[in-house]
């Protein structure tokens, strides 16, 4: 977790000083940037160290997000020790290994010890094997051991994520022995805490306590009459559940177990909304047939990552292209239904990607199981039903007055009916069969059901009108 | 905030009771929906409220959801009323409204007394002018107050979200005055608070201090001496960049002012939780053209949000069809070009909803505006033309090879990456231009997107291959 003391300066204090780095929204101005850019092309140190000294941290990692690299590299050297240390938890991952590369271990080794465990062993996981070594030596002892701890459980675990540092009390204490404890070993204790959680003698937590509601209740209550049930997280839970667990239940922290229900730490809900949003952009960038791409990403890596998604998309498309050519003779008559085609492969390939997307996201917010998924899907085919009933006539007549053929109307309406059934069965049942098989539903679904539209489109579209025209 | 005492039973817990409700991803198991379904078909009253009364509200919540309508009626009627209340402000918008139509006005407005100010407003929204009236006129003076002040401010500001409750002392204040009168005001504090704001004798906050800081310190230290900088939150905020502060700052709670700067309310995190998941929803659904829906939504509802978007898409599909039919002469000659347009439109659409993706998601972050518009914009384009060296000579080899003509696989080469570059530029340009123009950048950019790369690459490709193969 990372709290600091030090807030941002809100956008009306830092119009009092000379250079005004927020805009009203929190932003950085550009001319603020702009000022960046100026002090490190000029070599002016002093300058850089002035405007970068009263940033919070996480205005400085928006910063380097919107430096070219040789930007970073100055400004990284100026920025000061303690600023850089709680701003390497806030970096772009791309940008993280860019600038680690560039700080000497030593430096590293110091920042490291001002950051809780979880942040700093979130650091030391992006180190290059060899510099990961020299800086966890150059570490004391006591630091060095919480983050191995820390990294030895897997990447995405509650174990990762959370702080080993929490505020427990024995089930048999009251609130005035808890409050004193709180006053002497100050130091020991987590630099914040919201909840204290009340462990039997096996260290098992039996339930927690805000520390609002222990402000307020009188000295001599105990603990296990005023304690709150608690959510426990096992320390190998996915960081998935564990952000489903907090967004459901409202929790502000969270103890960890181990297997055998021991405390081992605790999580806090601030690291669980940077879990949301990376869940959350992962799931809107596979849906686009994009890979883990951010602001630091080079070319030639953004182009590693989405070109096997277009190369699967050309498979995909040769498709349509091989219904076309089953037609071709068809077409050589009457060449007017080409004109037609971008309309069956548009209208198939949105409506499929509505039902997908929706899809998509119930499966994620676990809104849909298979206690609705036959409910969910007839009510997508009565919606398809629906769509294309309102919009056949559309397009039916409007074909029909451009060619001048009623028939060719009454062709593309019937196949837009049939292709929309065909999309809102593709776009339900392809996410829902990669869930059951334990795929991610939002990898590659869009290449596959935008396929299959165009496939089925096609093939209805051009064989009606074999049967109708010729 | 509606931070319930009452904690689910987690998974373990429950498997000791003859019903388990939740599996071990404390998702409600599709059995235990099936029992509730049967004891709501049966009428049987008893066995439904002992299902149903030691689930957590956040649950209850969730079982609506699995539902069917005249399920949820049933259901409704037997839950224990303070469940009840705890329930209404979790469900889903749609299920929402249909379930307060059934509660009788005495009955919910004895309910909305259990809740904060926040949550209550949320659920009197909801309601039509004349039960909305006469829920009102049925609760005491100073909940009425309360509820009606909220709902003066704009629906998705900060106004809304805040609660008034607050822990506000004076800063000429020490620790132990401060802890003294938590014990003493207990009552009238909100029933949980994670941060003391200090304020000055005009009400304005100076400074916050975490409830964990004030039990460390000692209780002659003045708490000007130990406050730290809060992120003052504008009443008039929108609730969108009221989220982006306390994501980026890893706030916990903020105060919120009035317009003279006065401490009037506080928003905590759980609520923000609420809001970054309800903004990542309708980004991921916009970009796919679903407007508002969730799973109460009816099947009309549905179809009148999501024809509009088809309908467009099919206005945007004829400019396809218009440019195919510039080039029907050259159809008619050689009908294998037509064979490739699929190919055209699928690998064009794909690579500009990569770039648009990418876009519109550095905008809702923040990570994209005009310090480093153009850097993005030149990326896409070398992107897109890195995509199209790689994928013309594989998509050019295969036509030539299938037609049995080199100069058709140039043709389509040729196309693909001038259509990647045309891709990439609509990509960003067209969310950059939304936004620039104060859009949503995520509504209707794919369909604008898709249709101007079906247009434009047909276009190419069918005027190279006029030029070339003609």
């Amino acid at each position: 977790m990372t709290i600091t003391a030090k807030a941002s300066l809100t956008p009306s204090q830092t119009e009092e000083i000379d250079h005004v780095a927020l805009d009203e929204d929190y932003v950085l101005t550009a001319s603020f940037v702009e000022k960046v850019v100026d002090a490190s092309d000029a070599g002016d140190g002093l300058k850089l160290r002035s405007l970068l000294e009263d940033l919070h941290p996480a205005d400085v990692a928006d910063l380097m997000g919107f430096l070219t690299a040789e930007h970073r590299t100055v400004v990284v050297l100026w920025l000061p020790p303690d600023l850089l240390a709680e701003t390497l938890p806030e970096l772009d991952d791309n940008i993280r290994e860019e600038v680690l590369e560039r700080v000497p271990h030593l430096t590293l080794a110091e920042a490291l010890q001002e950051l809780d465990s979880d942040d700093a062993a979130a650091v030391v996981e992006d180190l290059e094997d060899d510099q990961r070594e020299k800086v966890l030596a150059a570490m004391p002892e006591v630091d060095r051991a919480a983050i191995e701890n820390s990294l030895r459980y897997d990447e995405d675990s509650a174990g990762r994520l959370m702080q080993r540092e929490v505020m427990a009390a024995p089930s048999f204490w009251n609130v005035g022995d808890t409050i004193d404890h709180i006053r002497k070993q100050g130091e020991d204790l987590p630099e914040l805490f919201f909840d204290i959680y009340i462990v039997d003698p096996h260290n098992k937590p039996v339930g927690g306590l805000p520390v609002s509601g222990l402000l307020r209740a009188a000295r001599t209550i105990a603990l296990v009459d005023i304690m709150e049930p608690i959510n426990a997280i096992a320390v190998d839970q996915d960081q998935e559940e564990v952000a489903y667990i907090f967004e459901k239940y409202h929790l502000i922290s969270a103890p960890v177990v181990d297997a055998a229900g021991r405390l081992v730490g605790q999580i806090t809900v601030d690291d669980i909304v940077n879990i949301i949003q990376e869940e959350n952009r992962e799931d809107i960038l596979r849906l686009a047939g994009v890979s883990d791409e951010d602001r630091g990403s080079s070319v030639s890596e953004i182009v590693r990552g989405r070109v096997p998604w277009l190369a699967i998309n050309l498979g995909t498309a040769v498709l349509g292209s091989i219904v076309i050519s089953w037609f071709e003779a068809t077409i050589a008559q009457i060449v007017a239904l080409v004109i037609l085609l971008p309309i069956v492969s548009a209208i198939g390939g949105n409506a499929g990607t509505q039902a997908l997307t929706v899809t998509v996201r119930a499966l994620a917010t676990r809104e849909l199981n298979s206690s609705n998924a036959a409910r969910t899907f007839r009510r997508e085919l009565a919606v398809g039903l629906a769509n294309g009933f309102v919009l056949a006539p559309l397009i039916g007549m409007a074909a029909g007055l451009w060619f001048q053929e009623w028939r060719i109307g009454a062709v593309i309406g019937m196949a837009m009916v049939l292709n929309l059934l065909v999309a809102a069965t593709v776009g339900v049942l392809t996410p829902l069969t990669l869930s059951r098989l334990k795929f991610d539903p939002a990898v590659s679904s869009a290449v596959f059901v935008t396929a299959t539209t165009d496939f089925f489109g096609f093939l209805i579209f051009l064989g009606l009108a074999s049967l109708v025209l010729l």
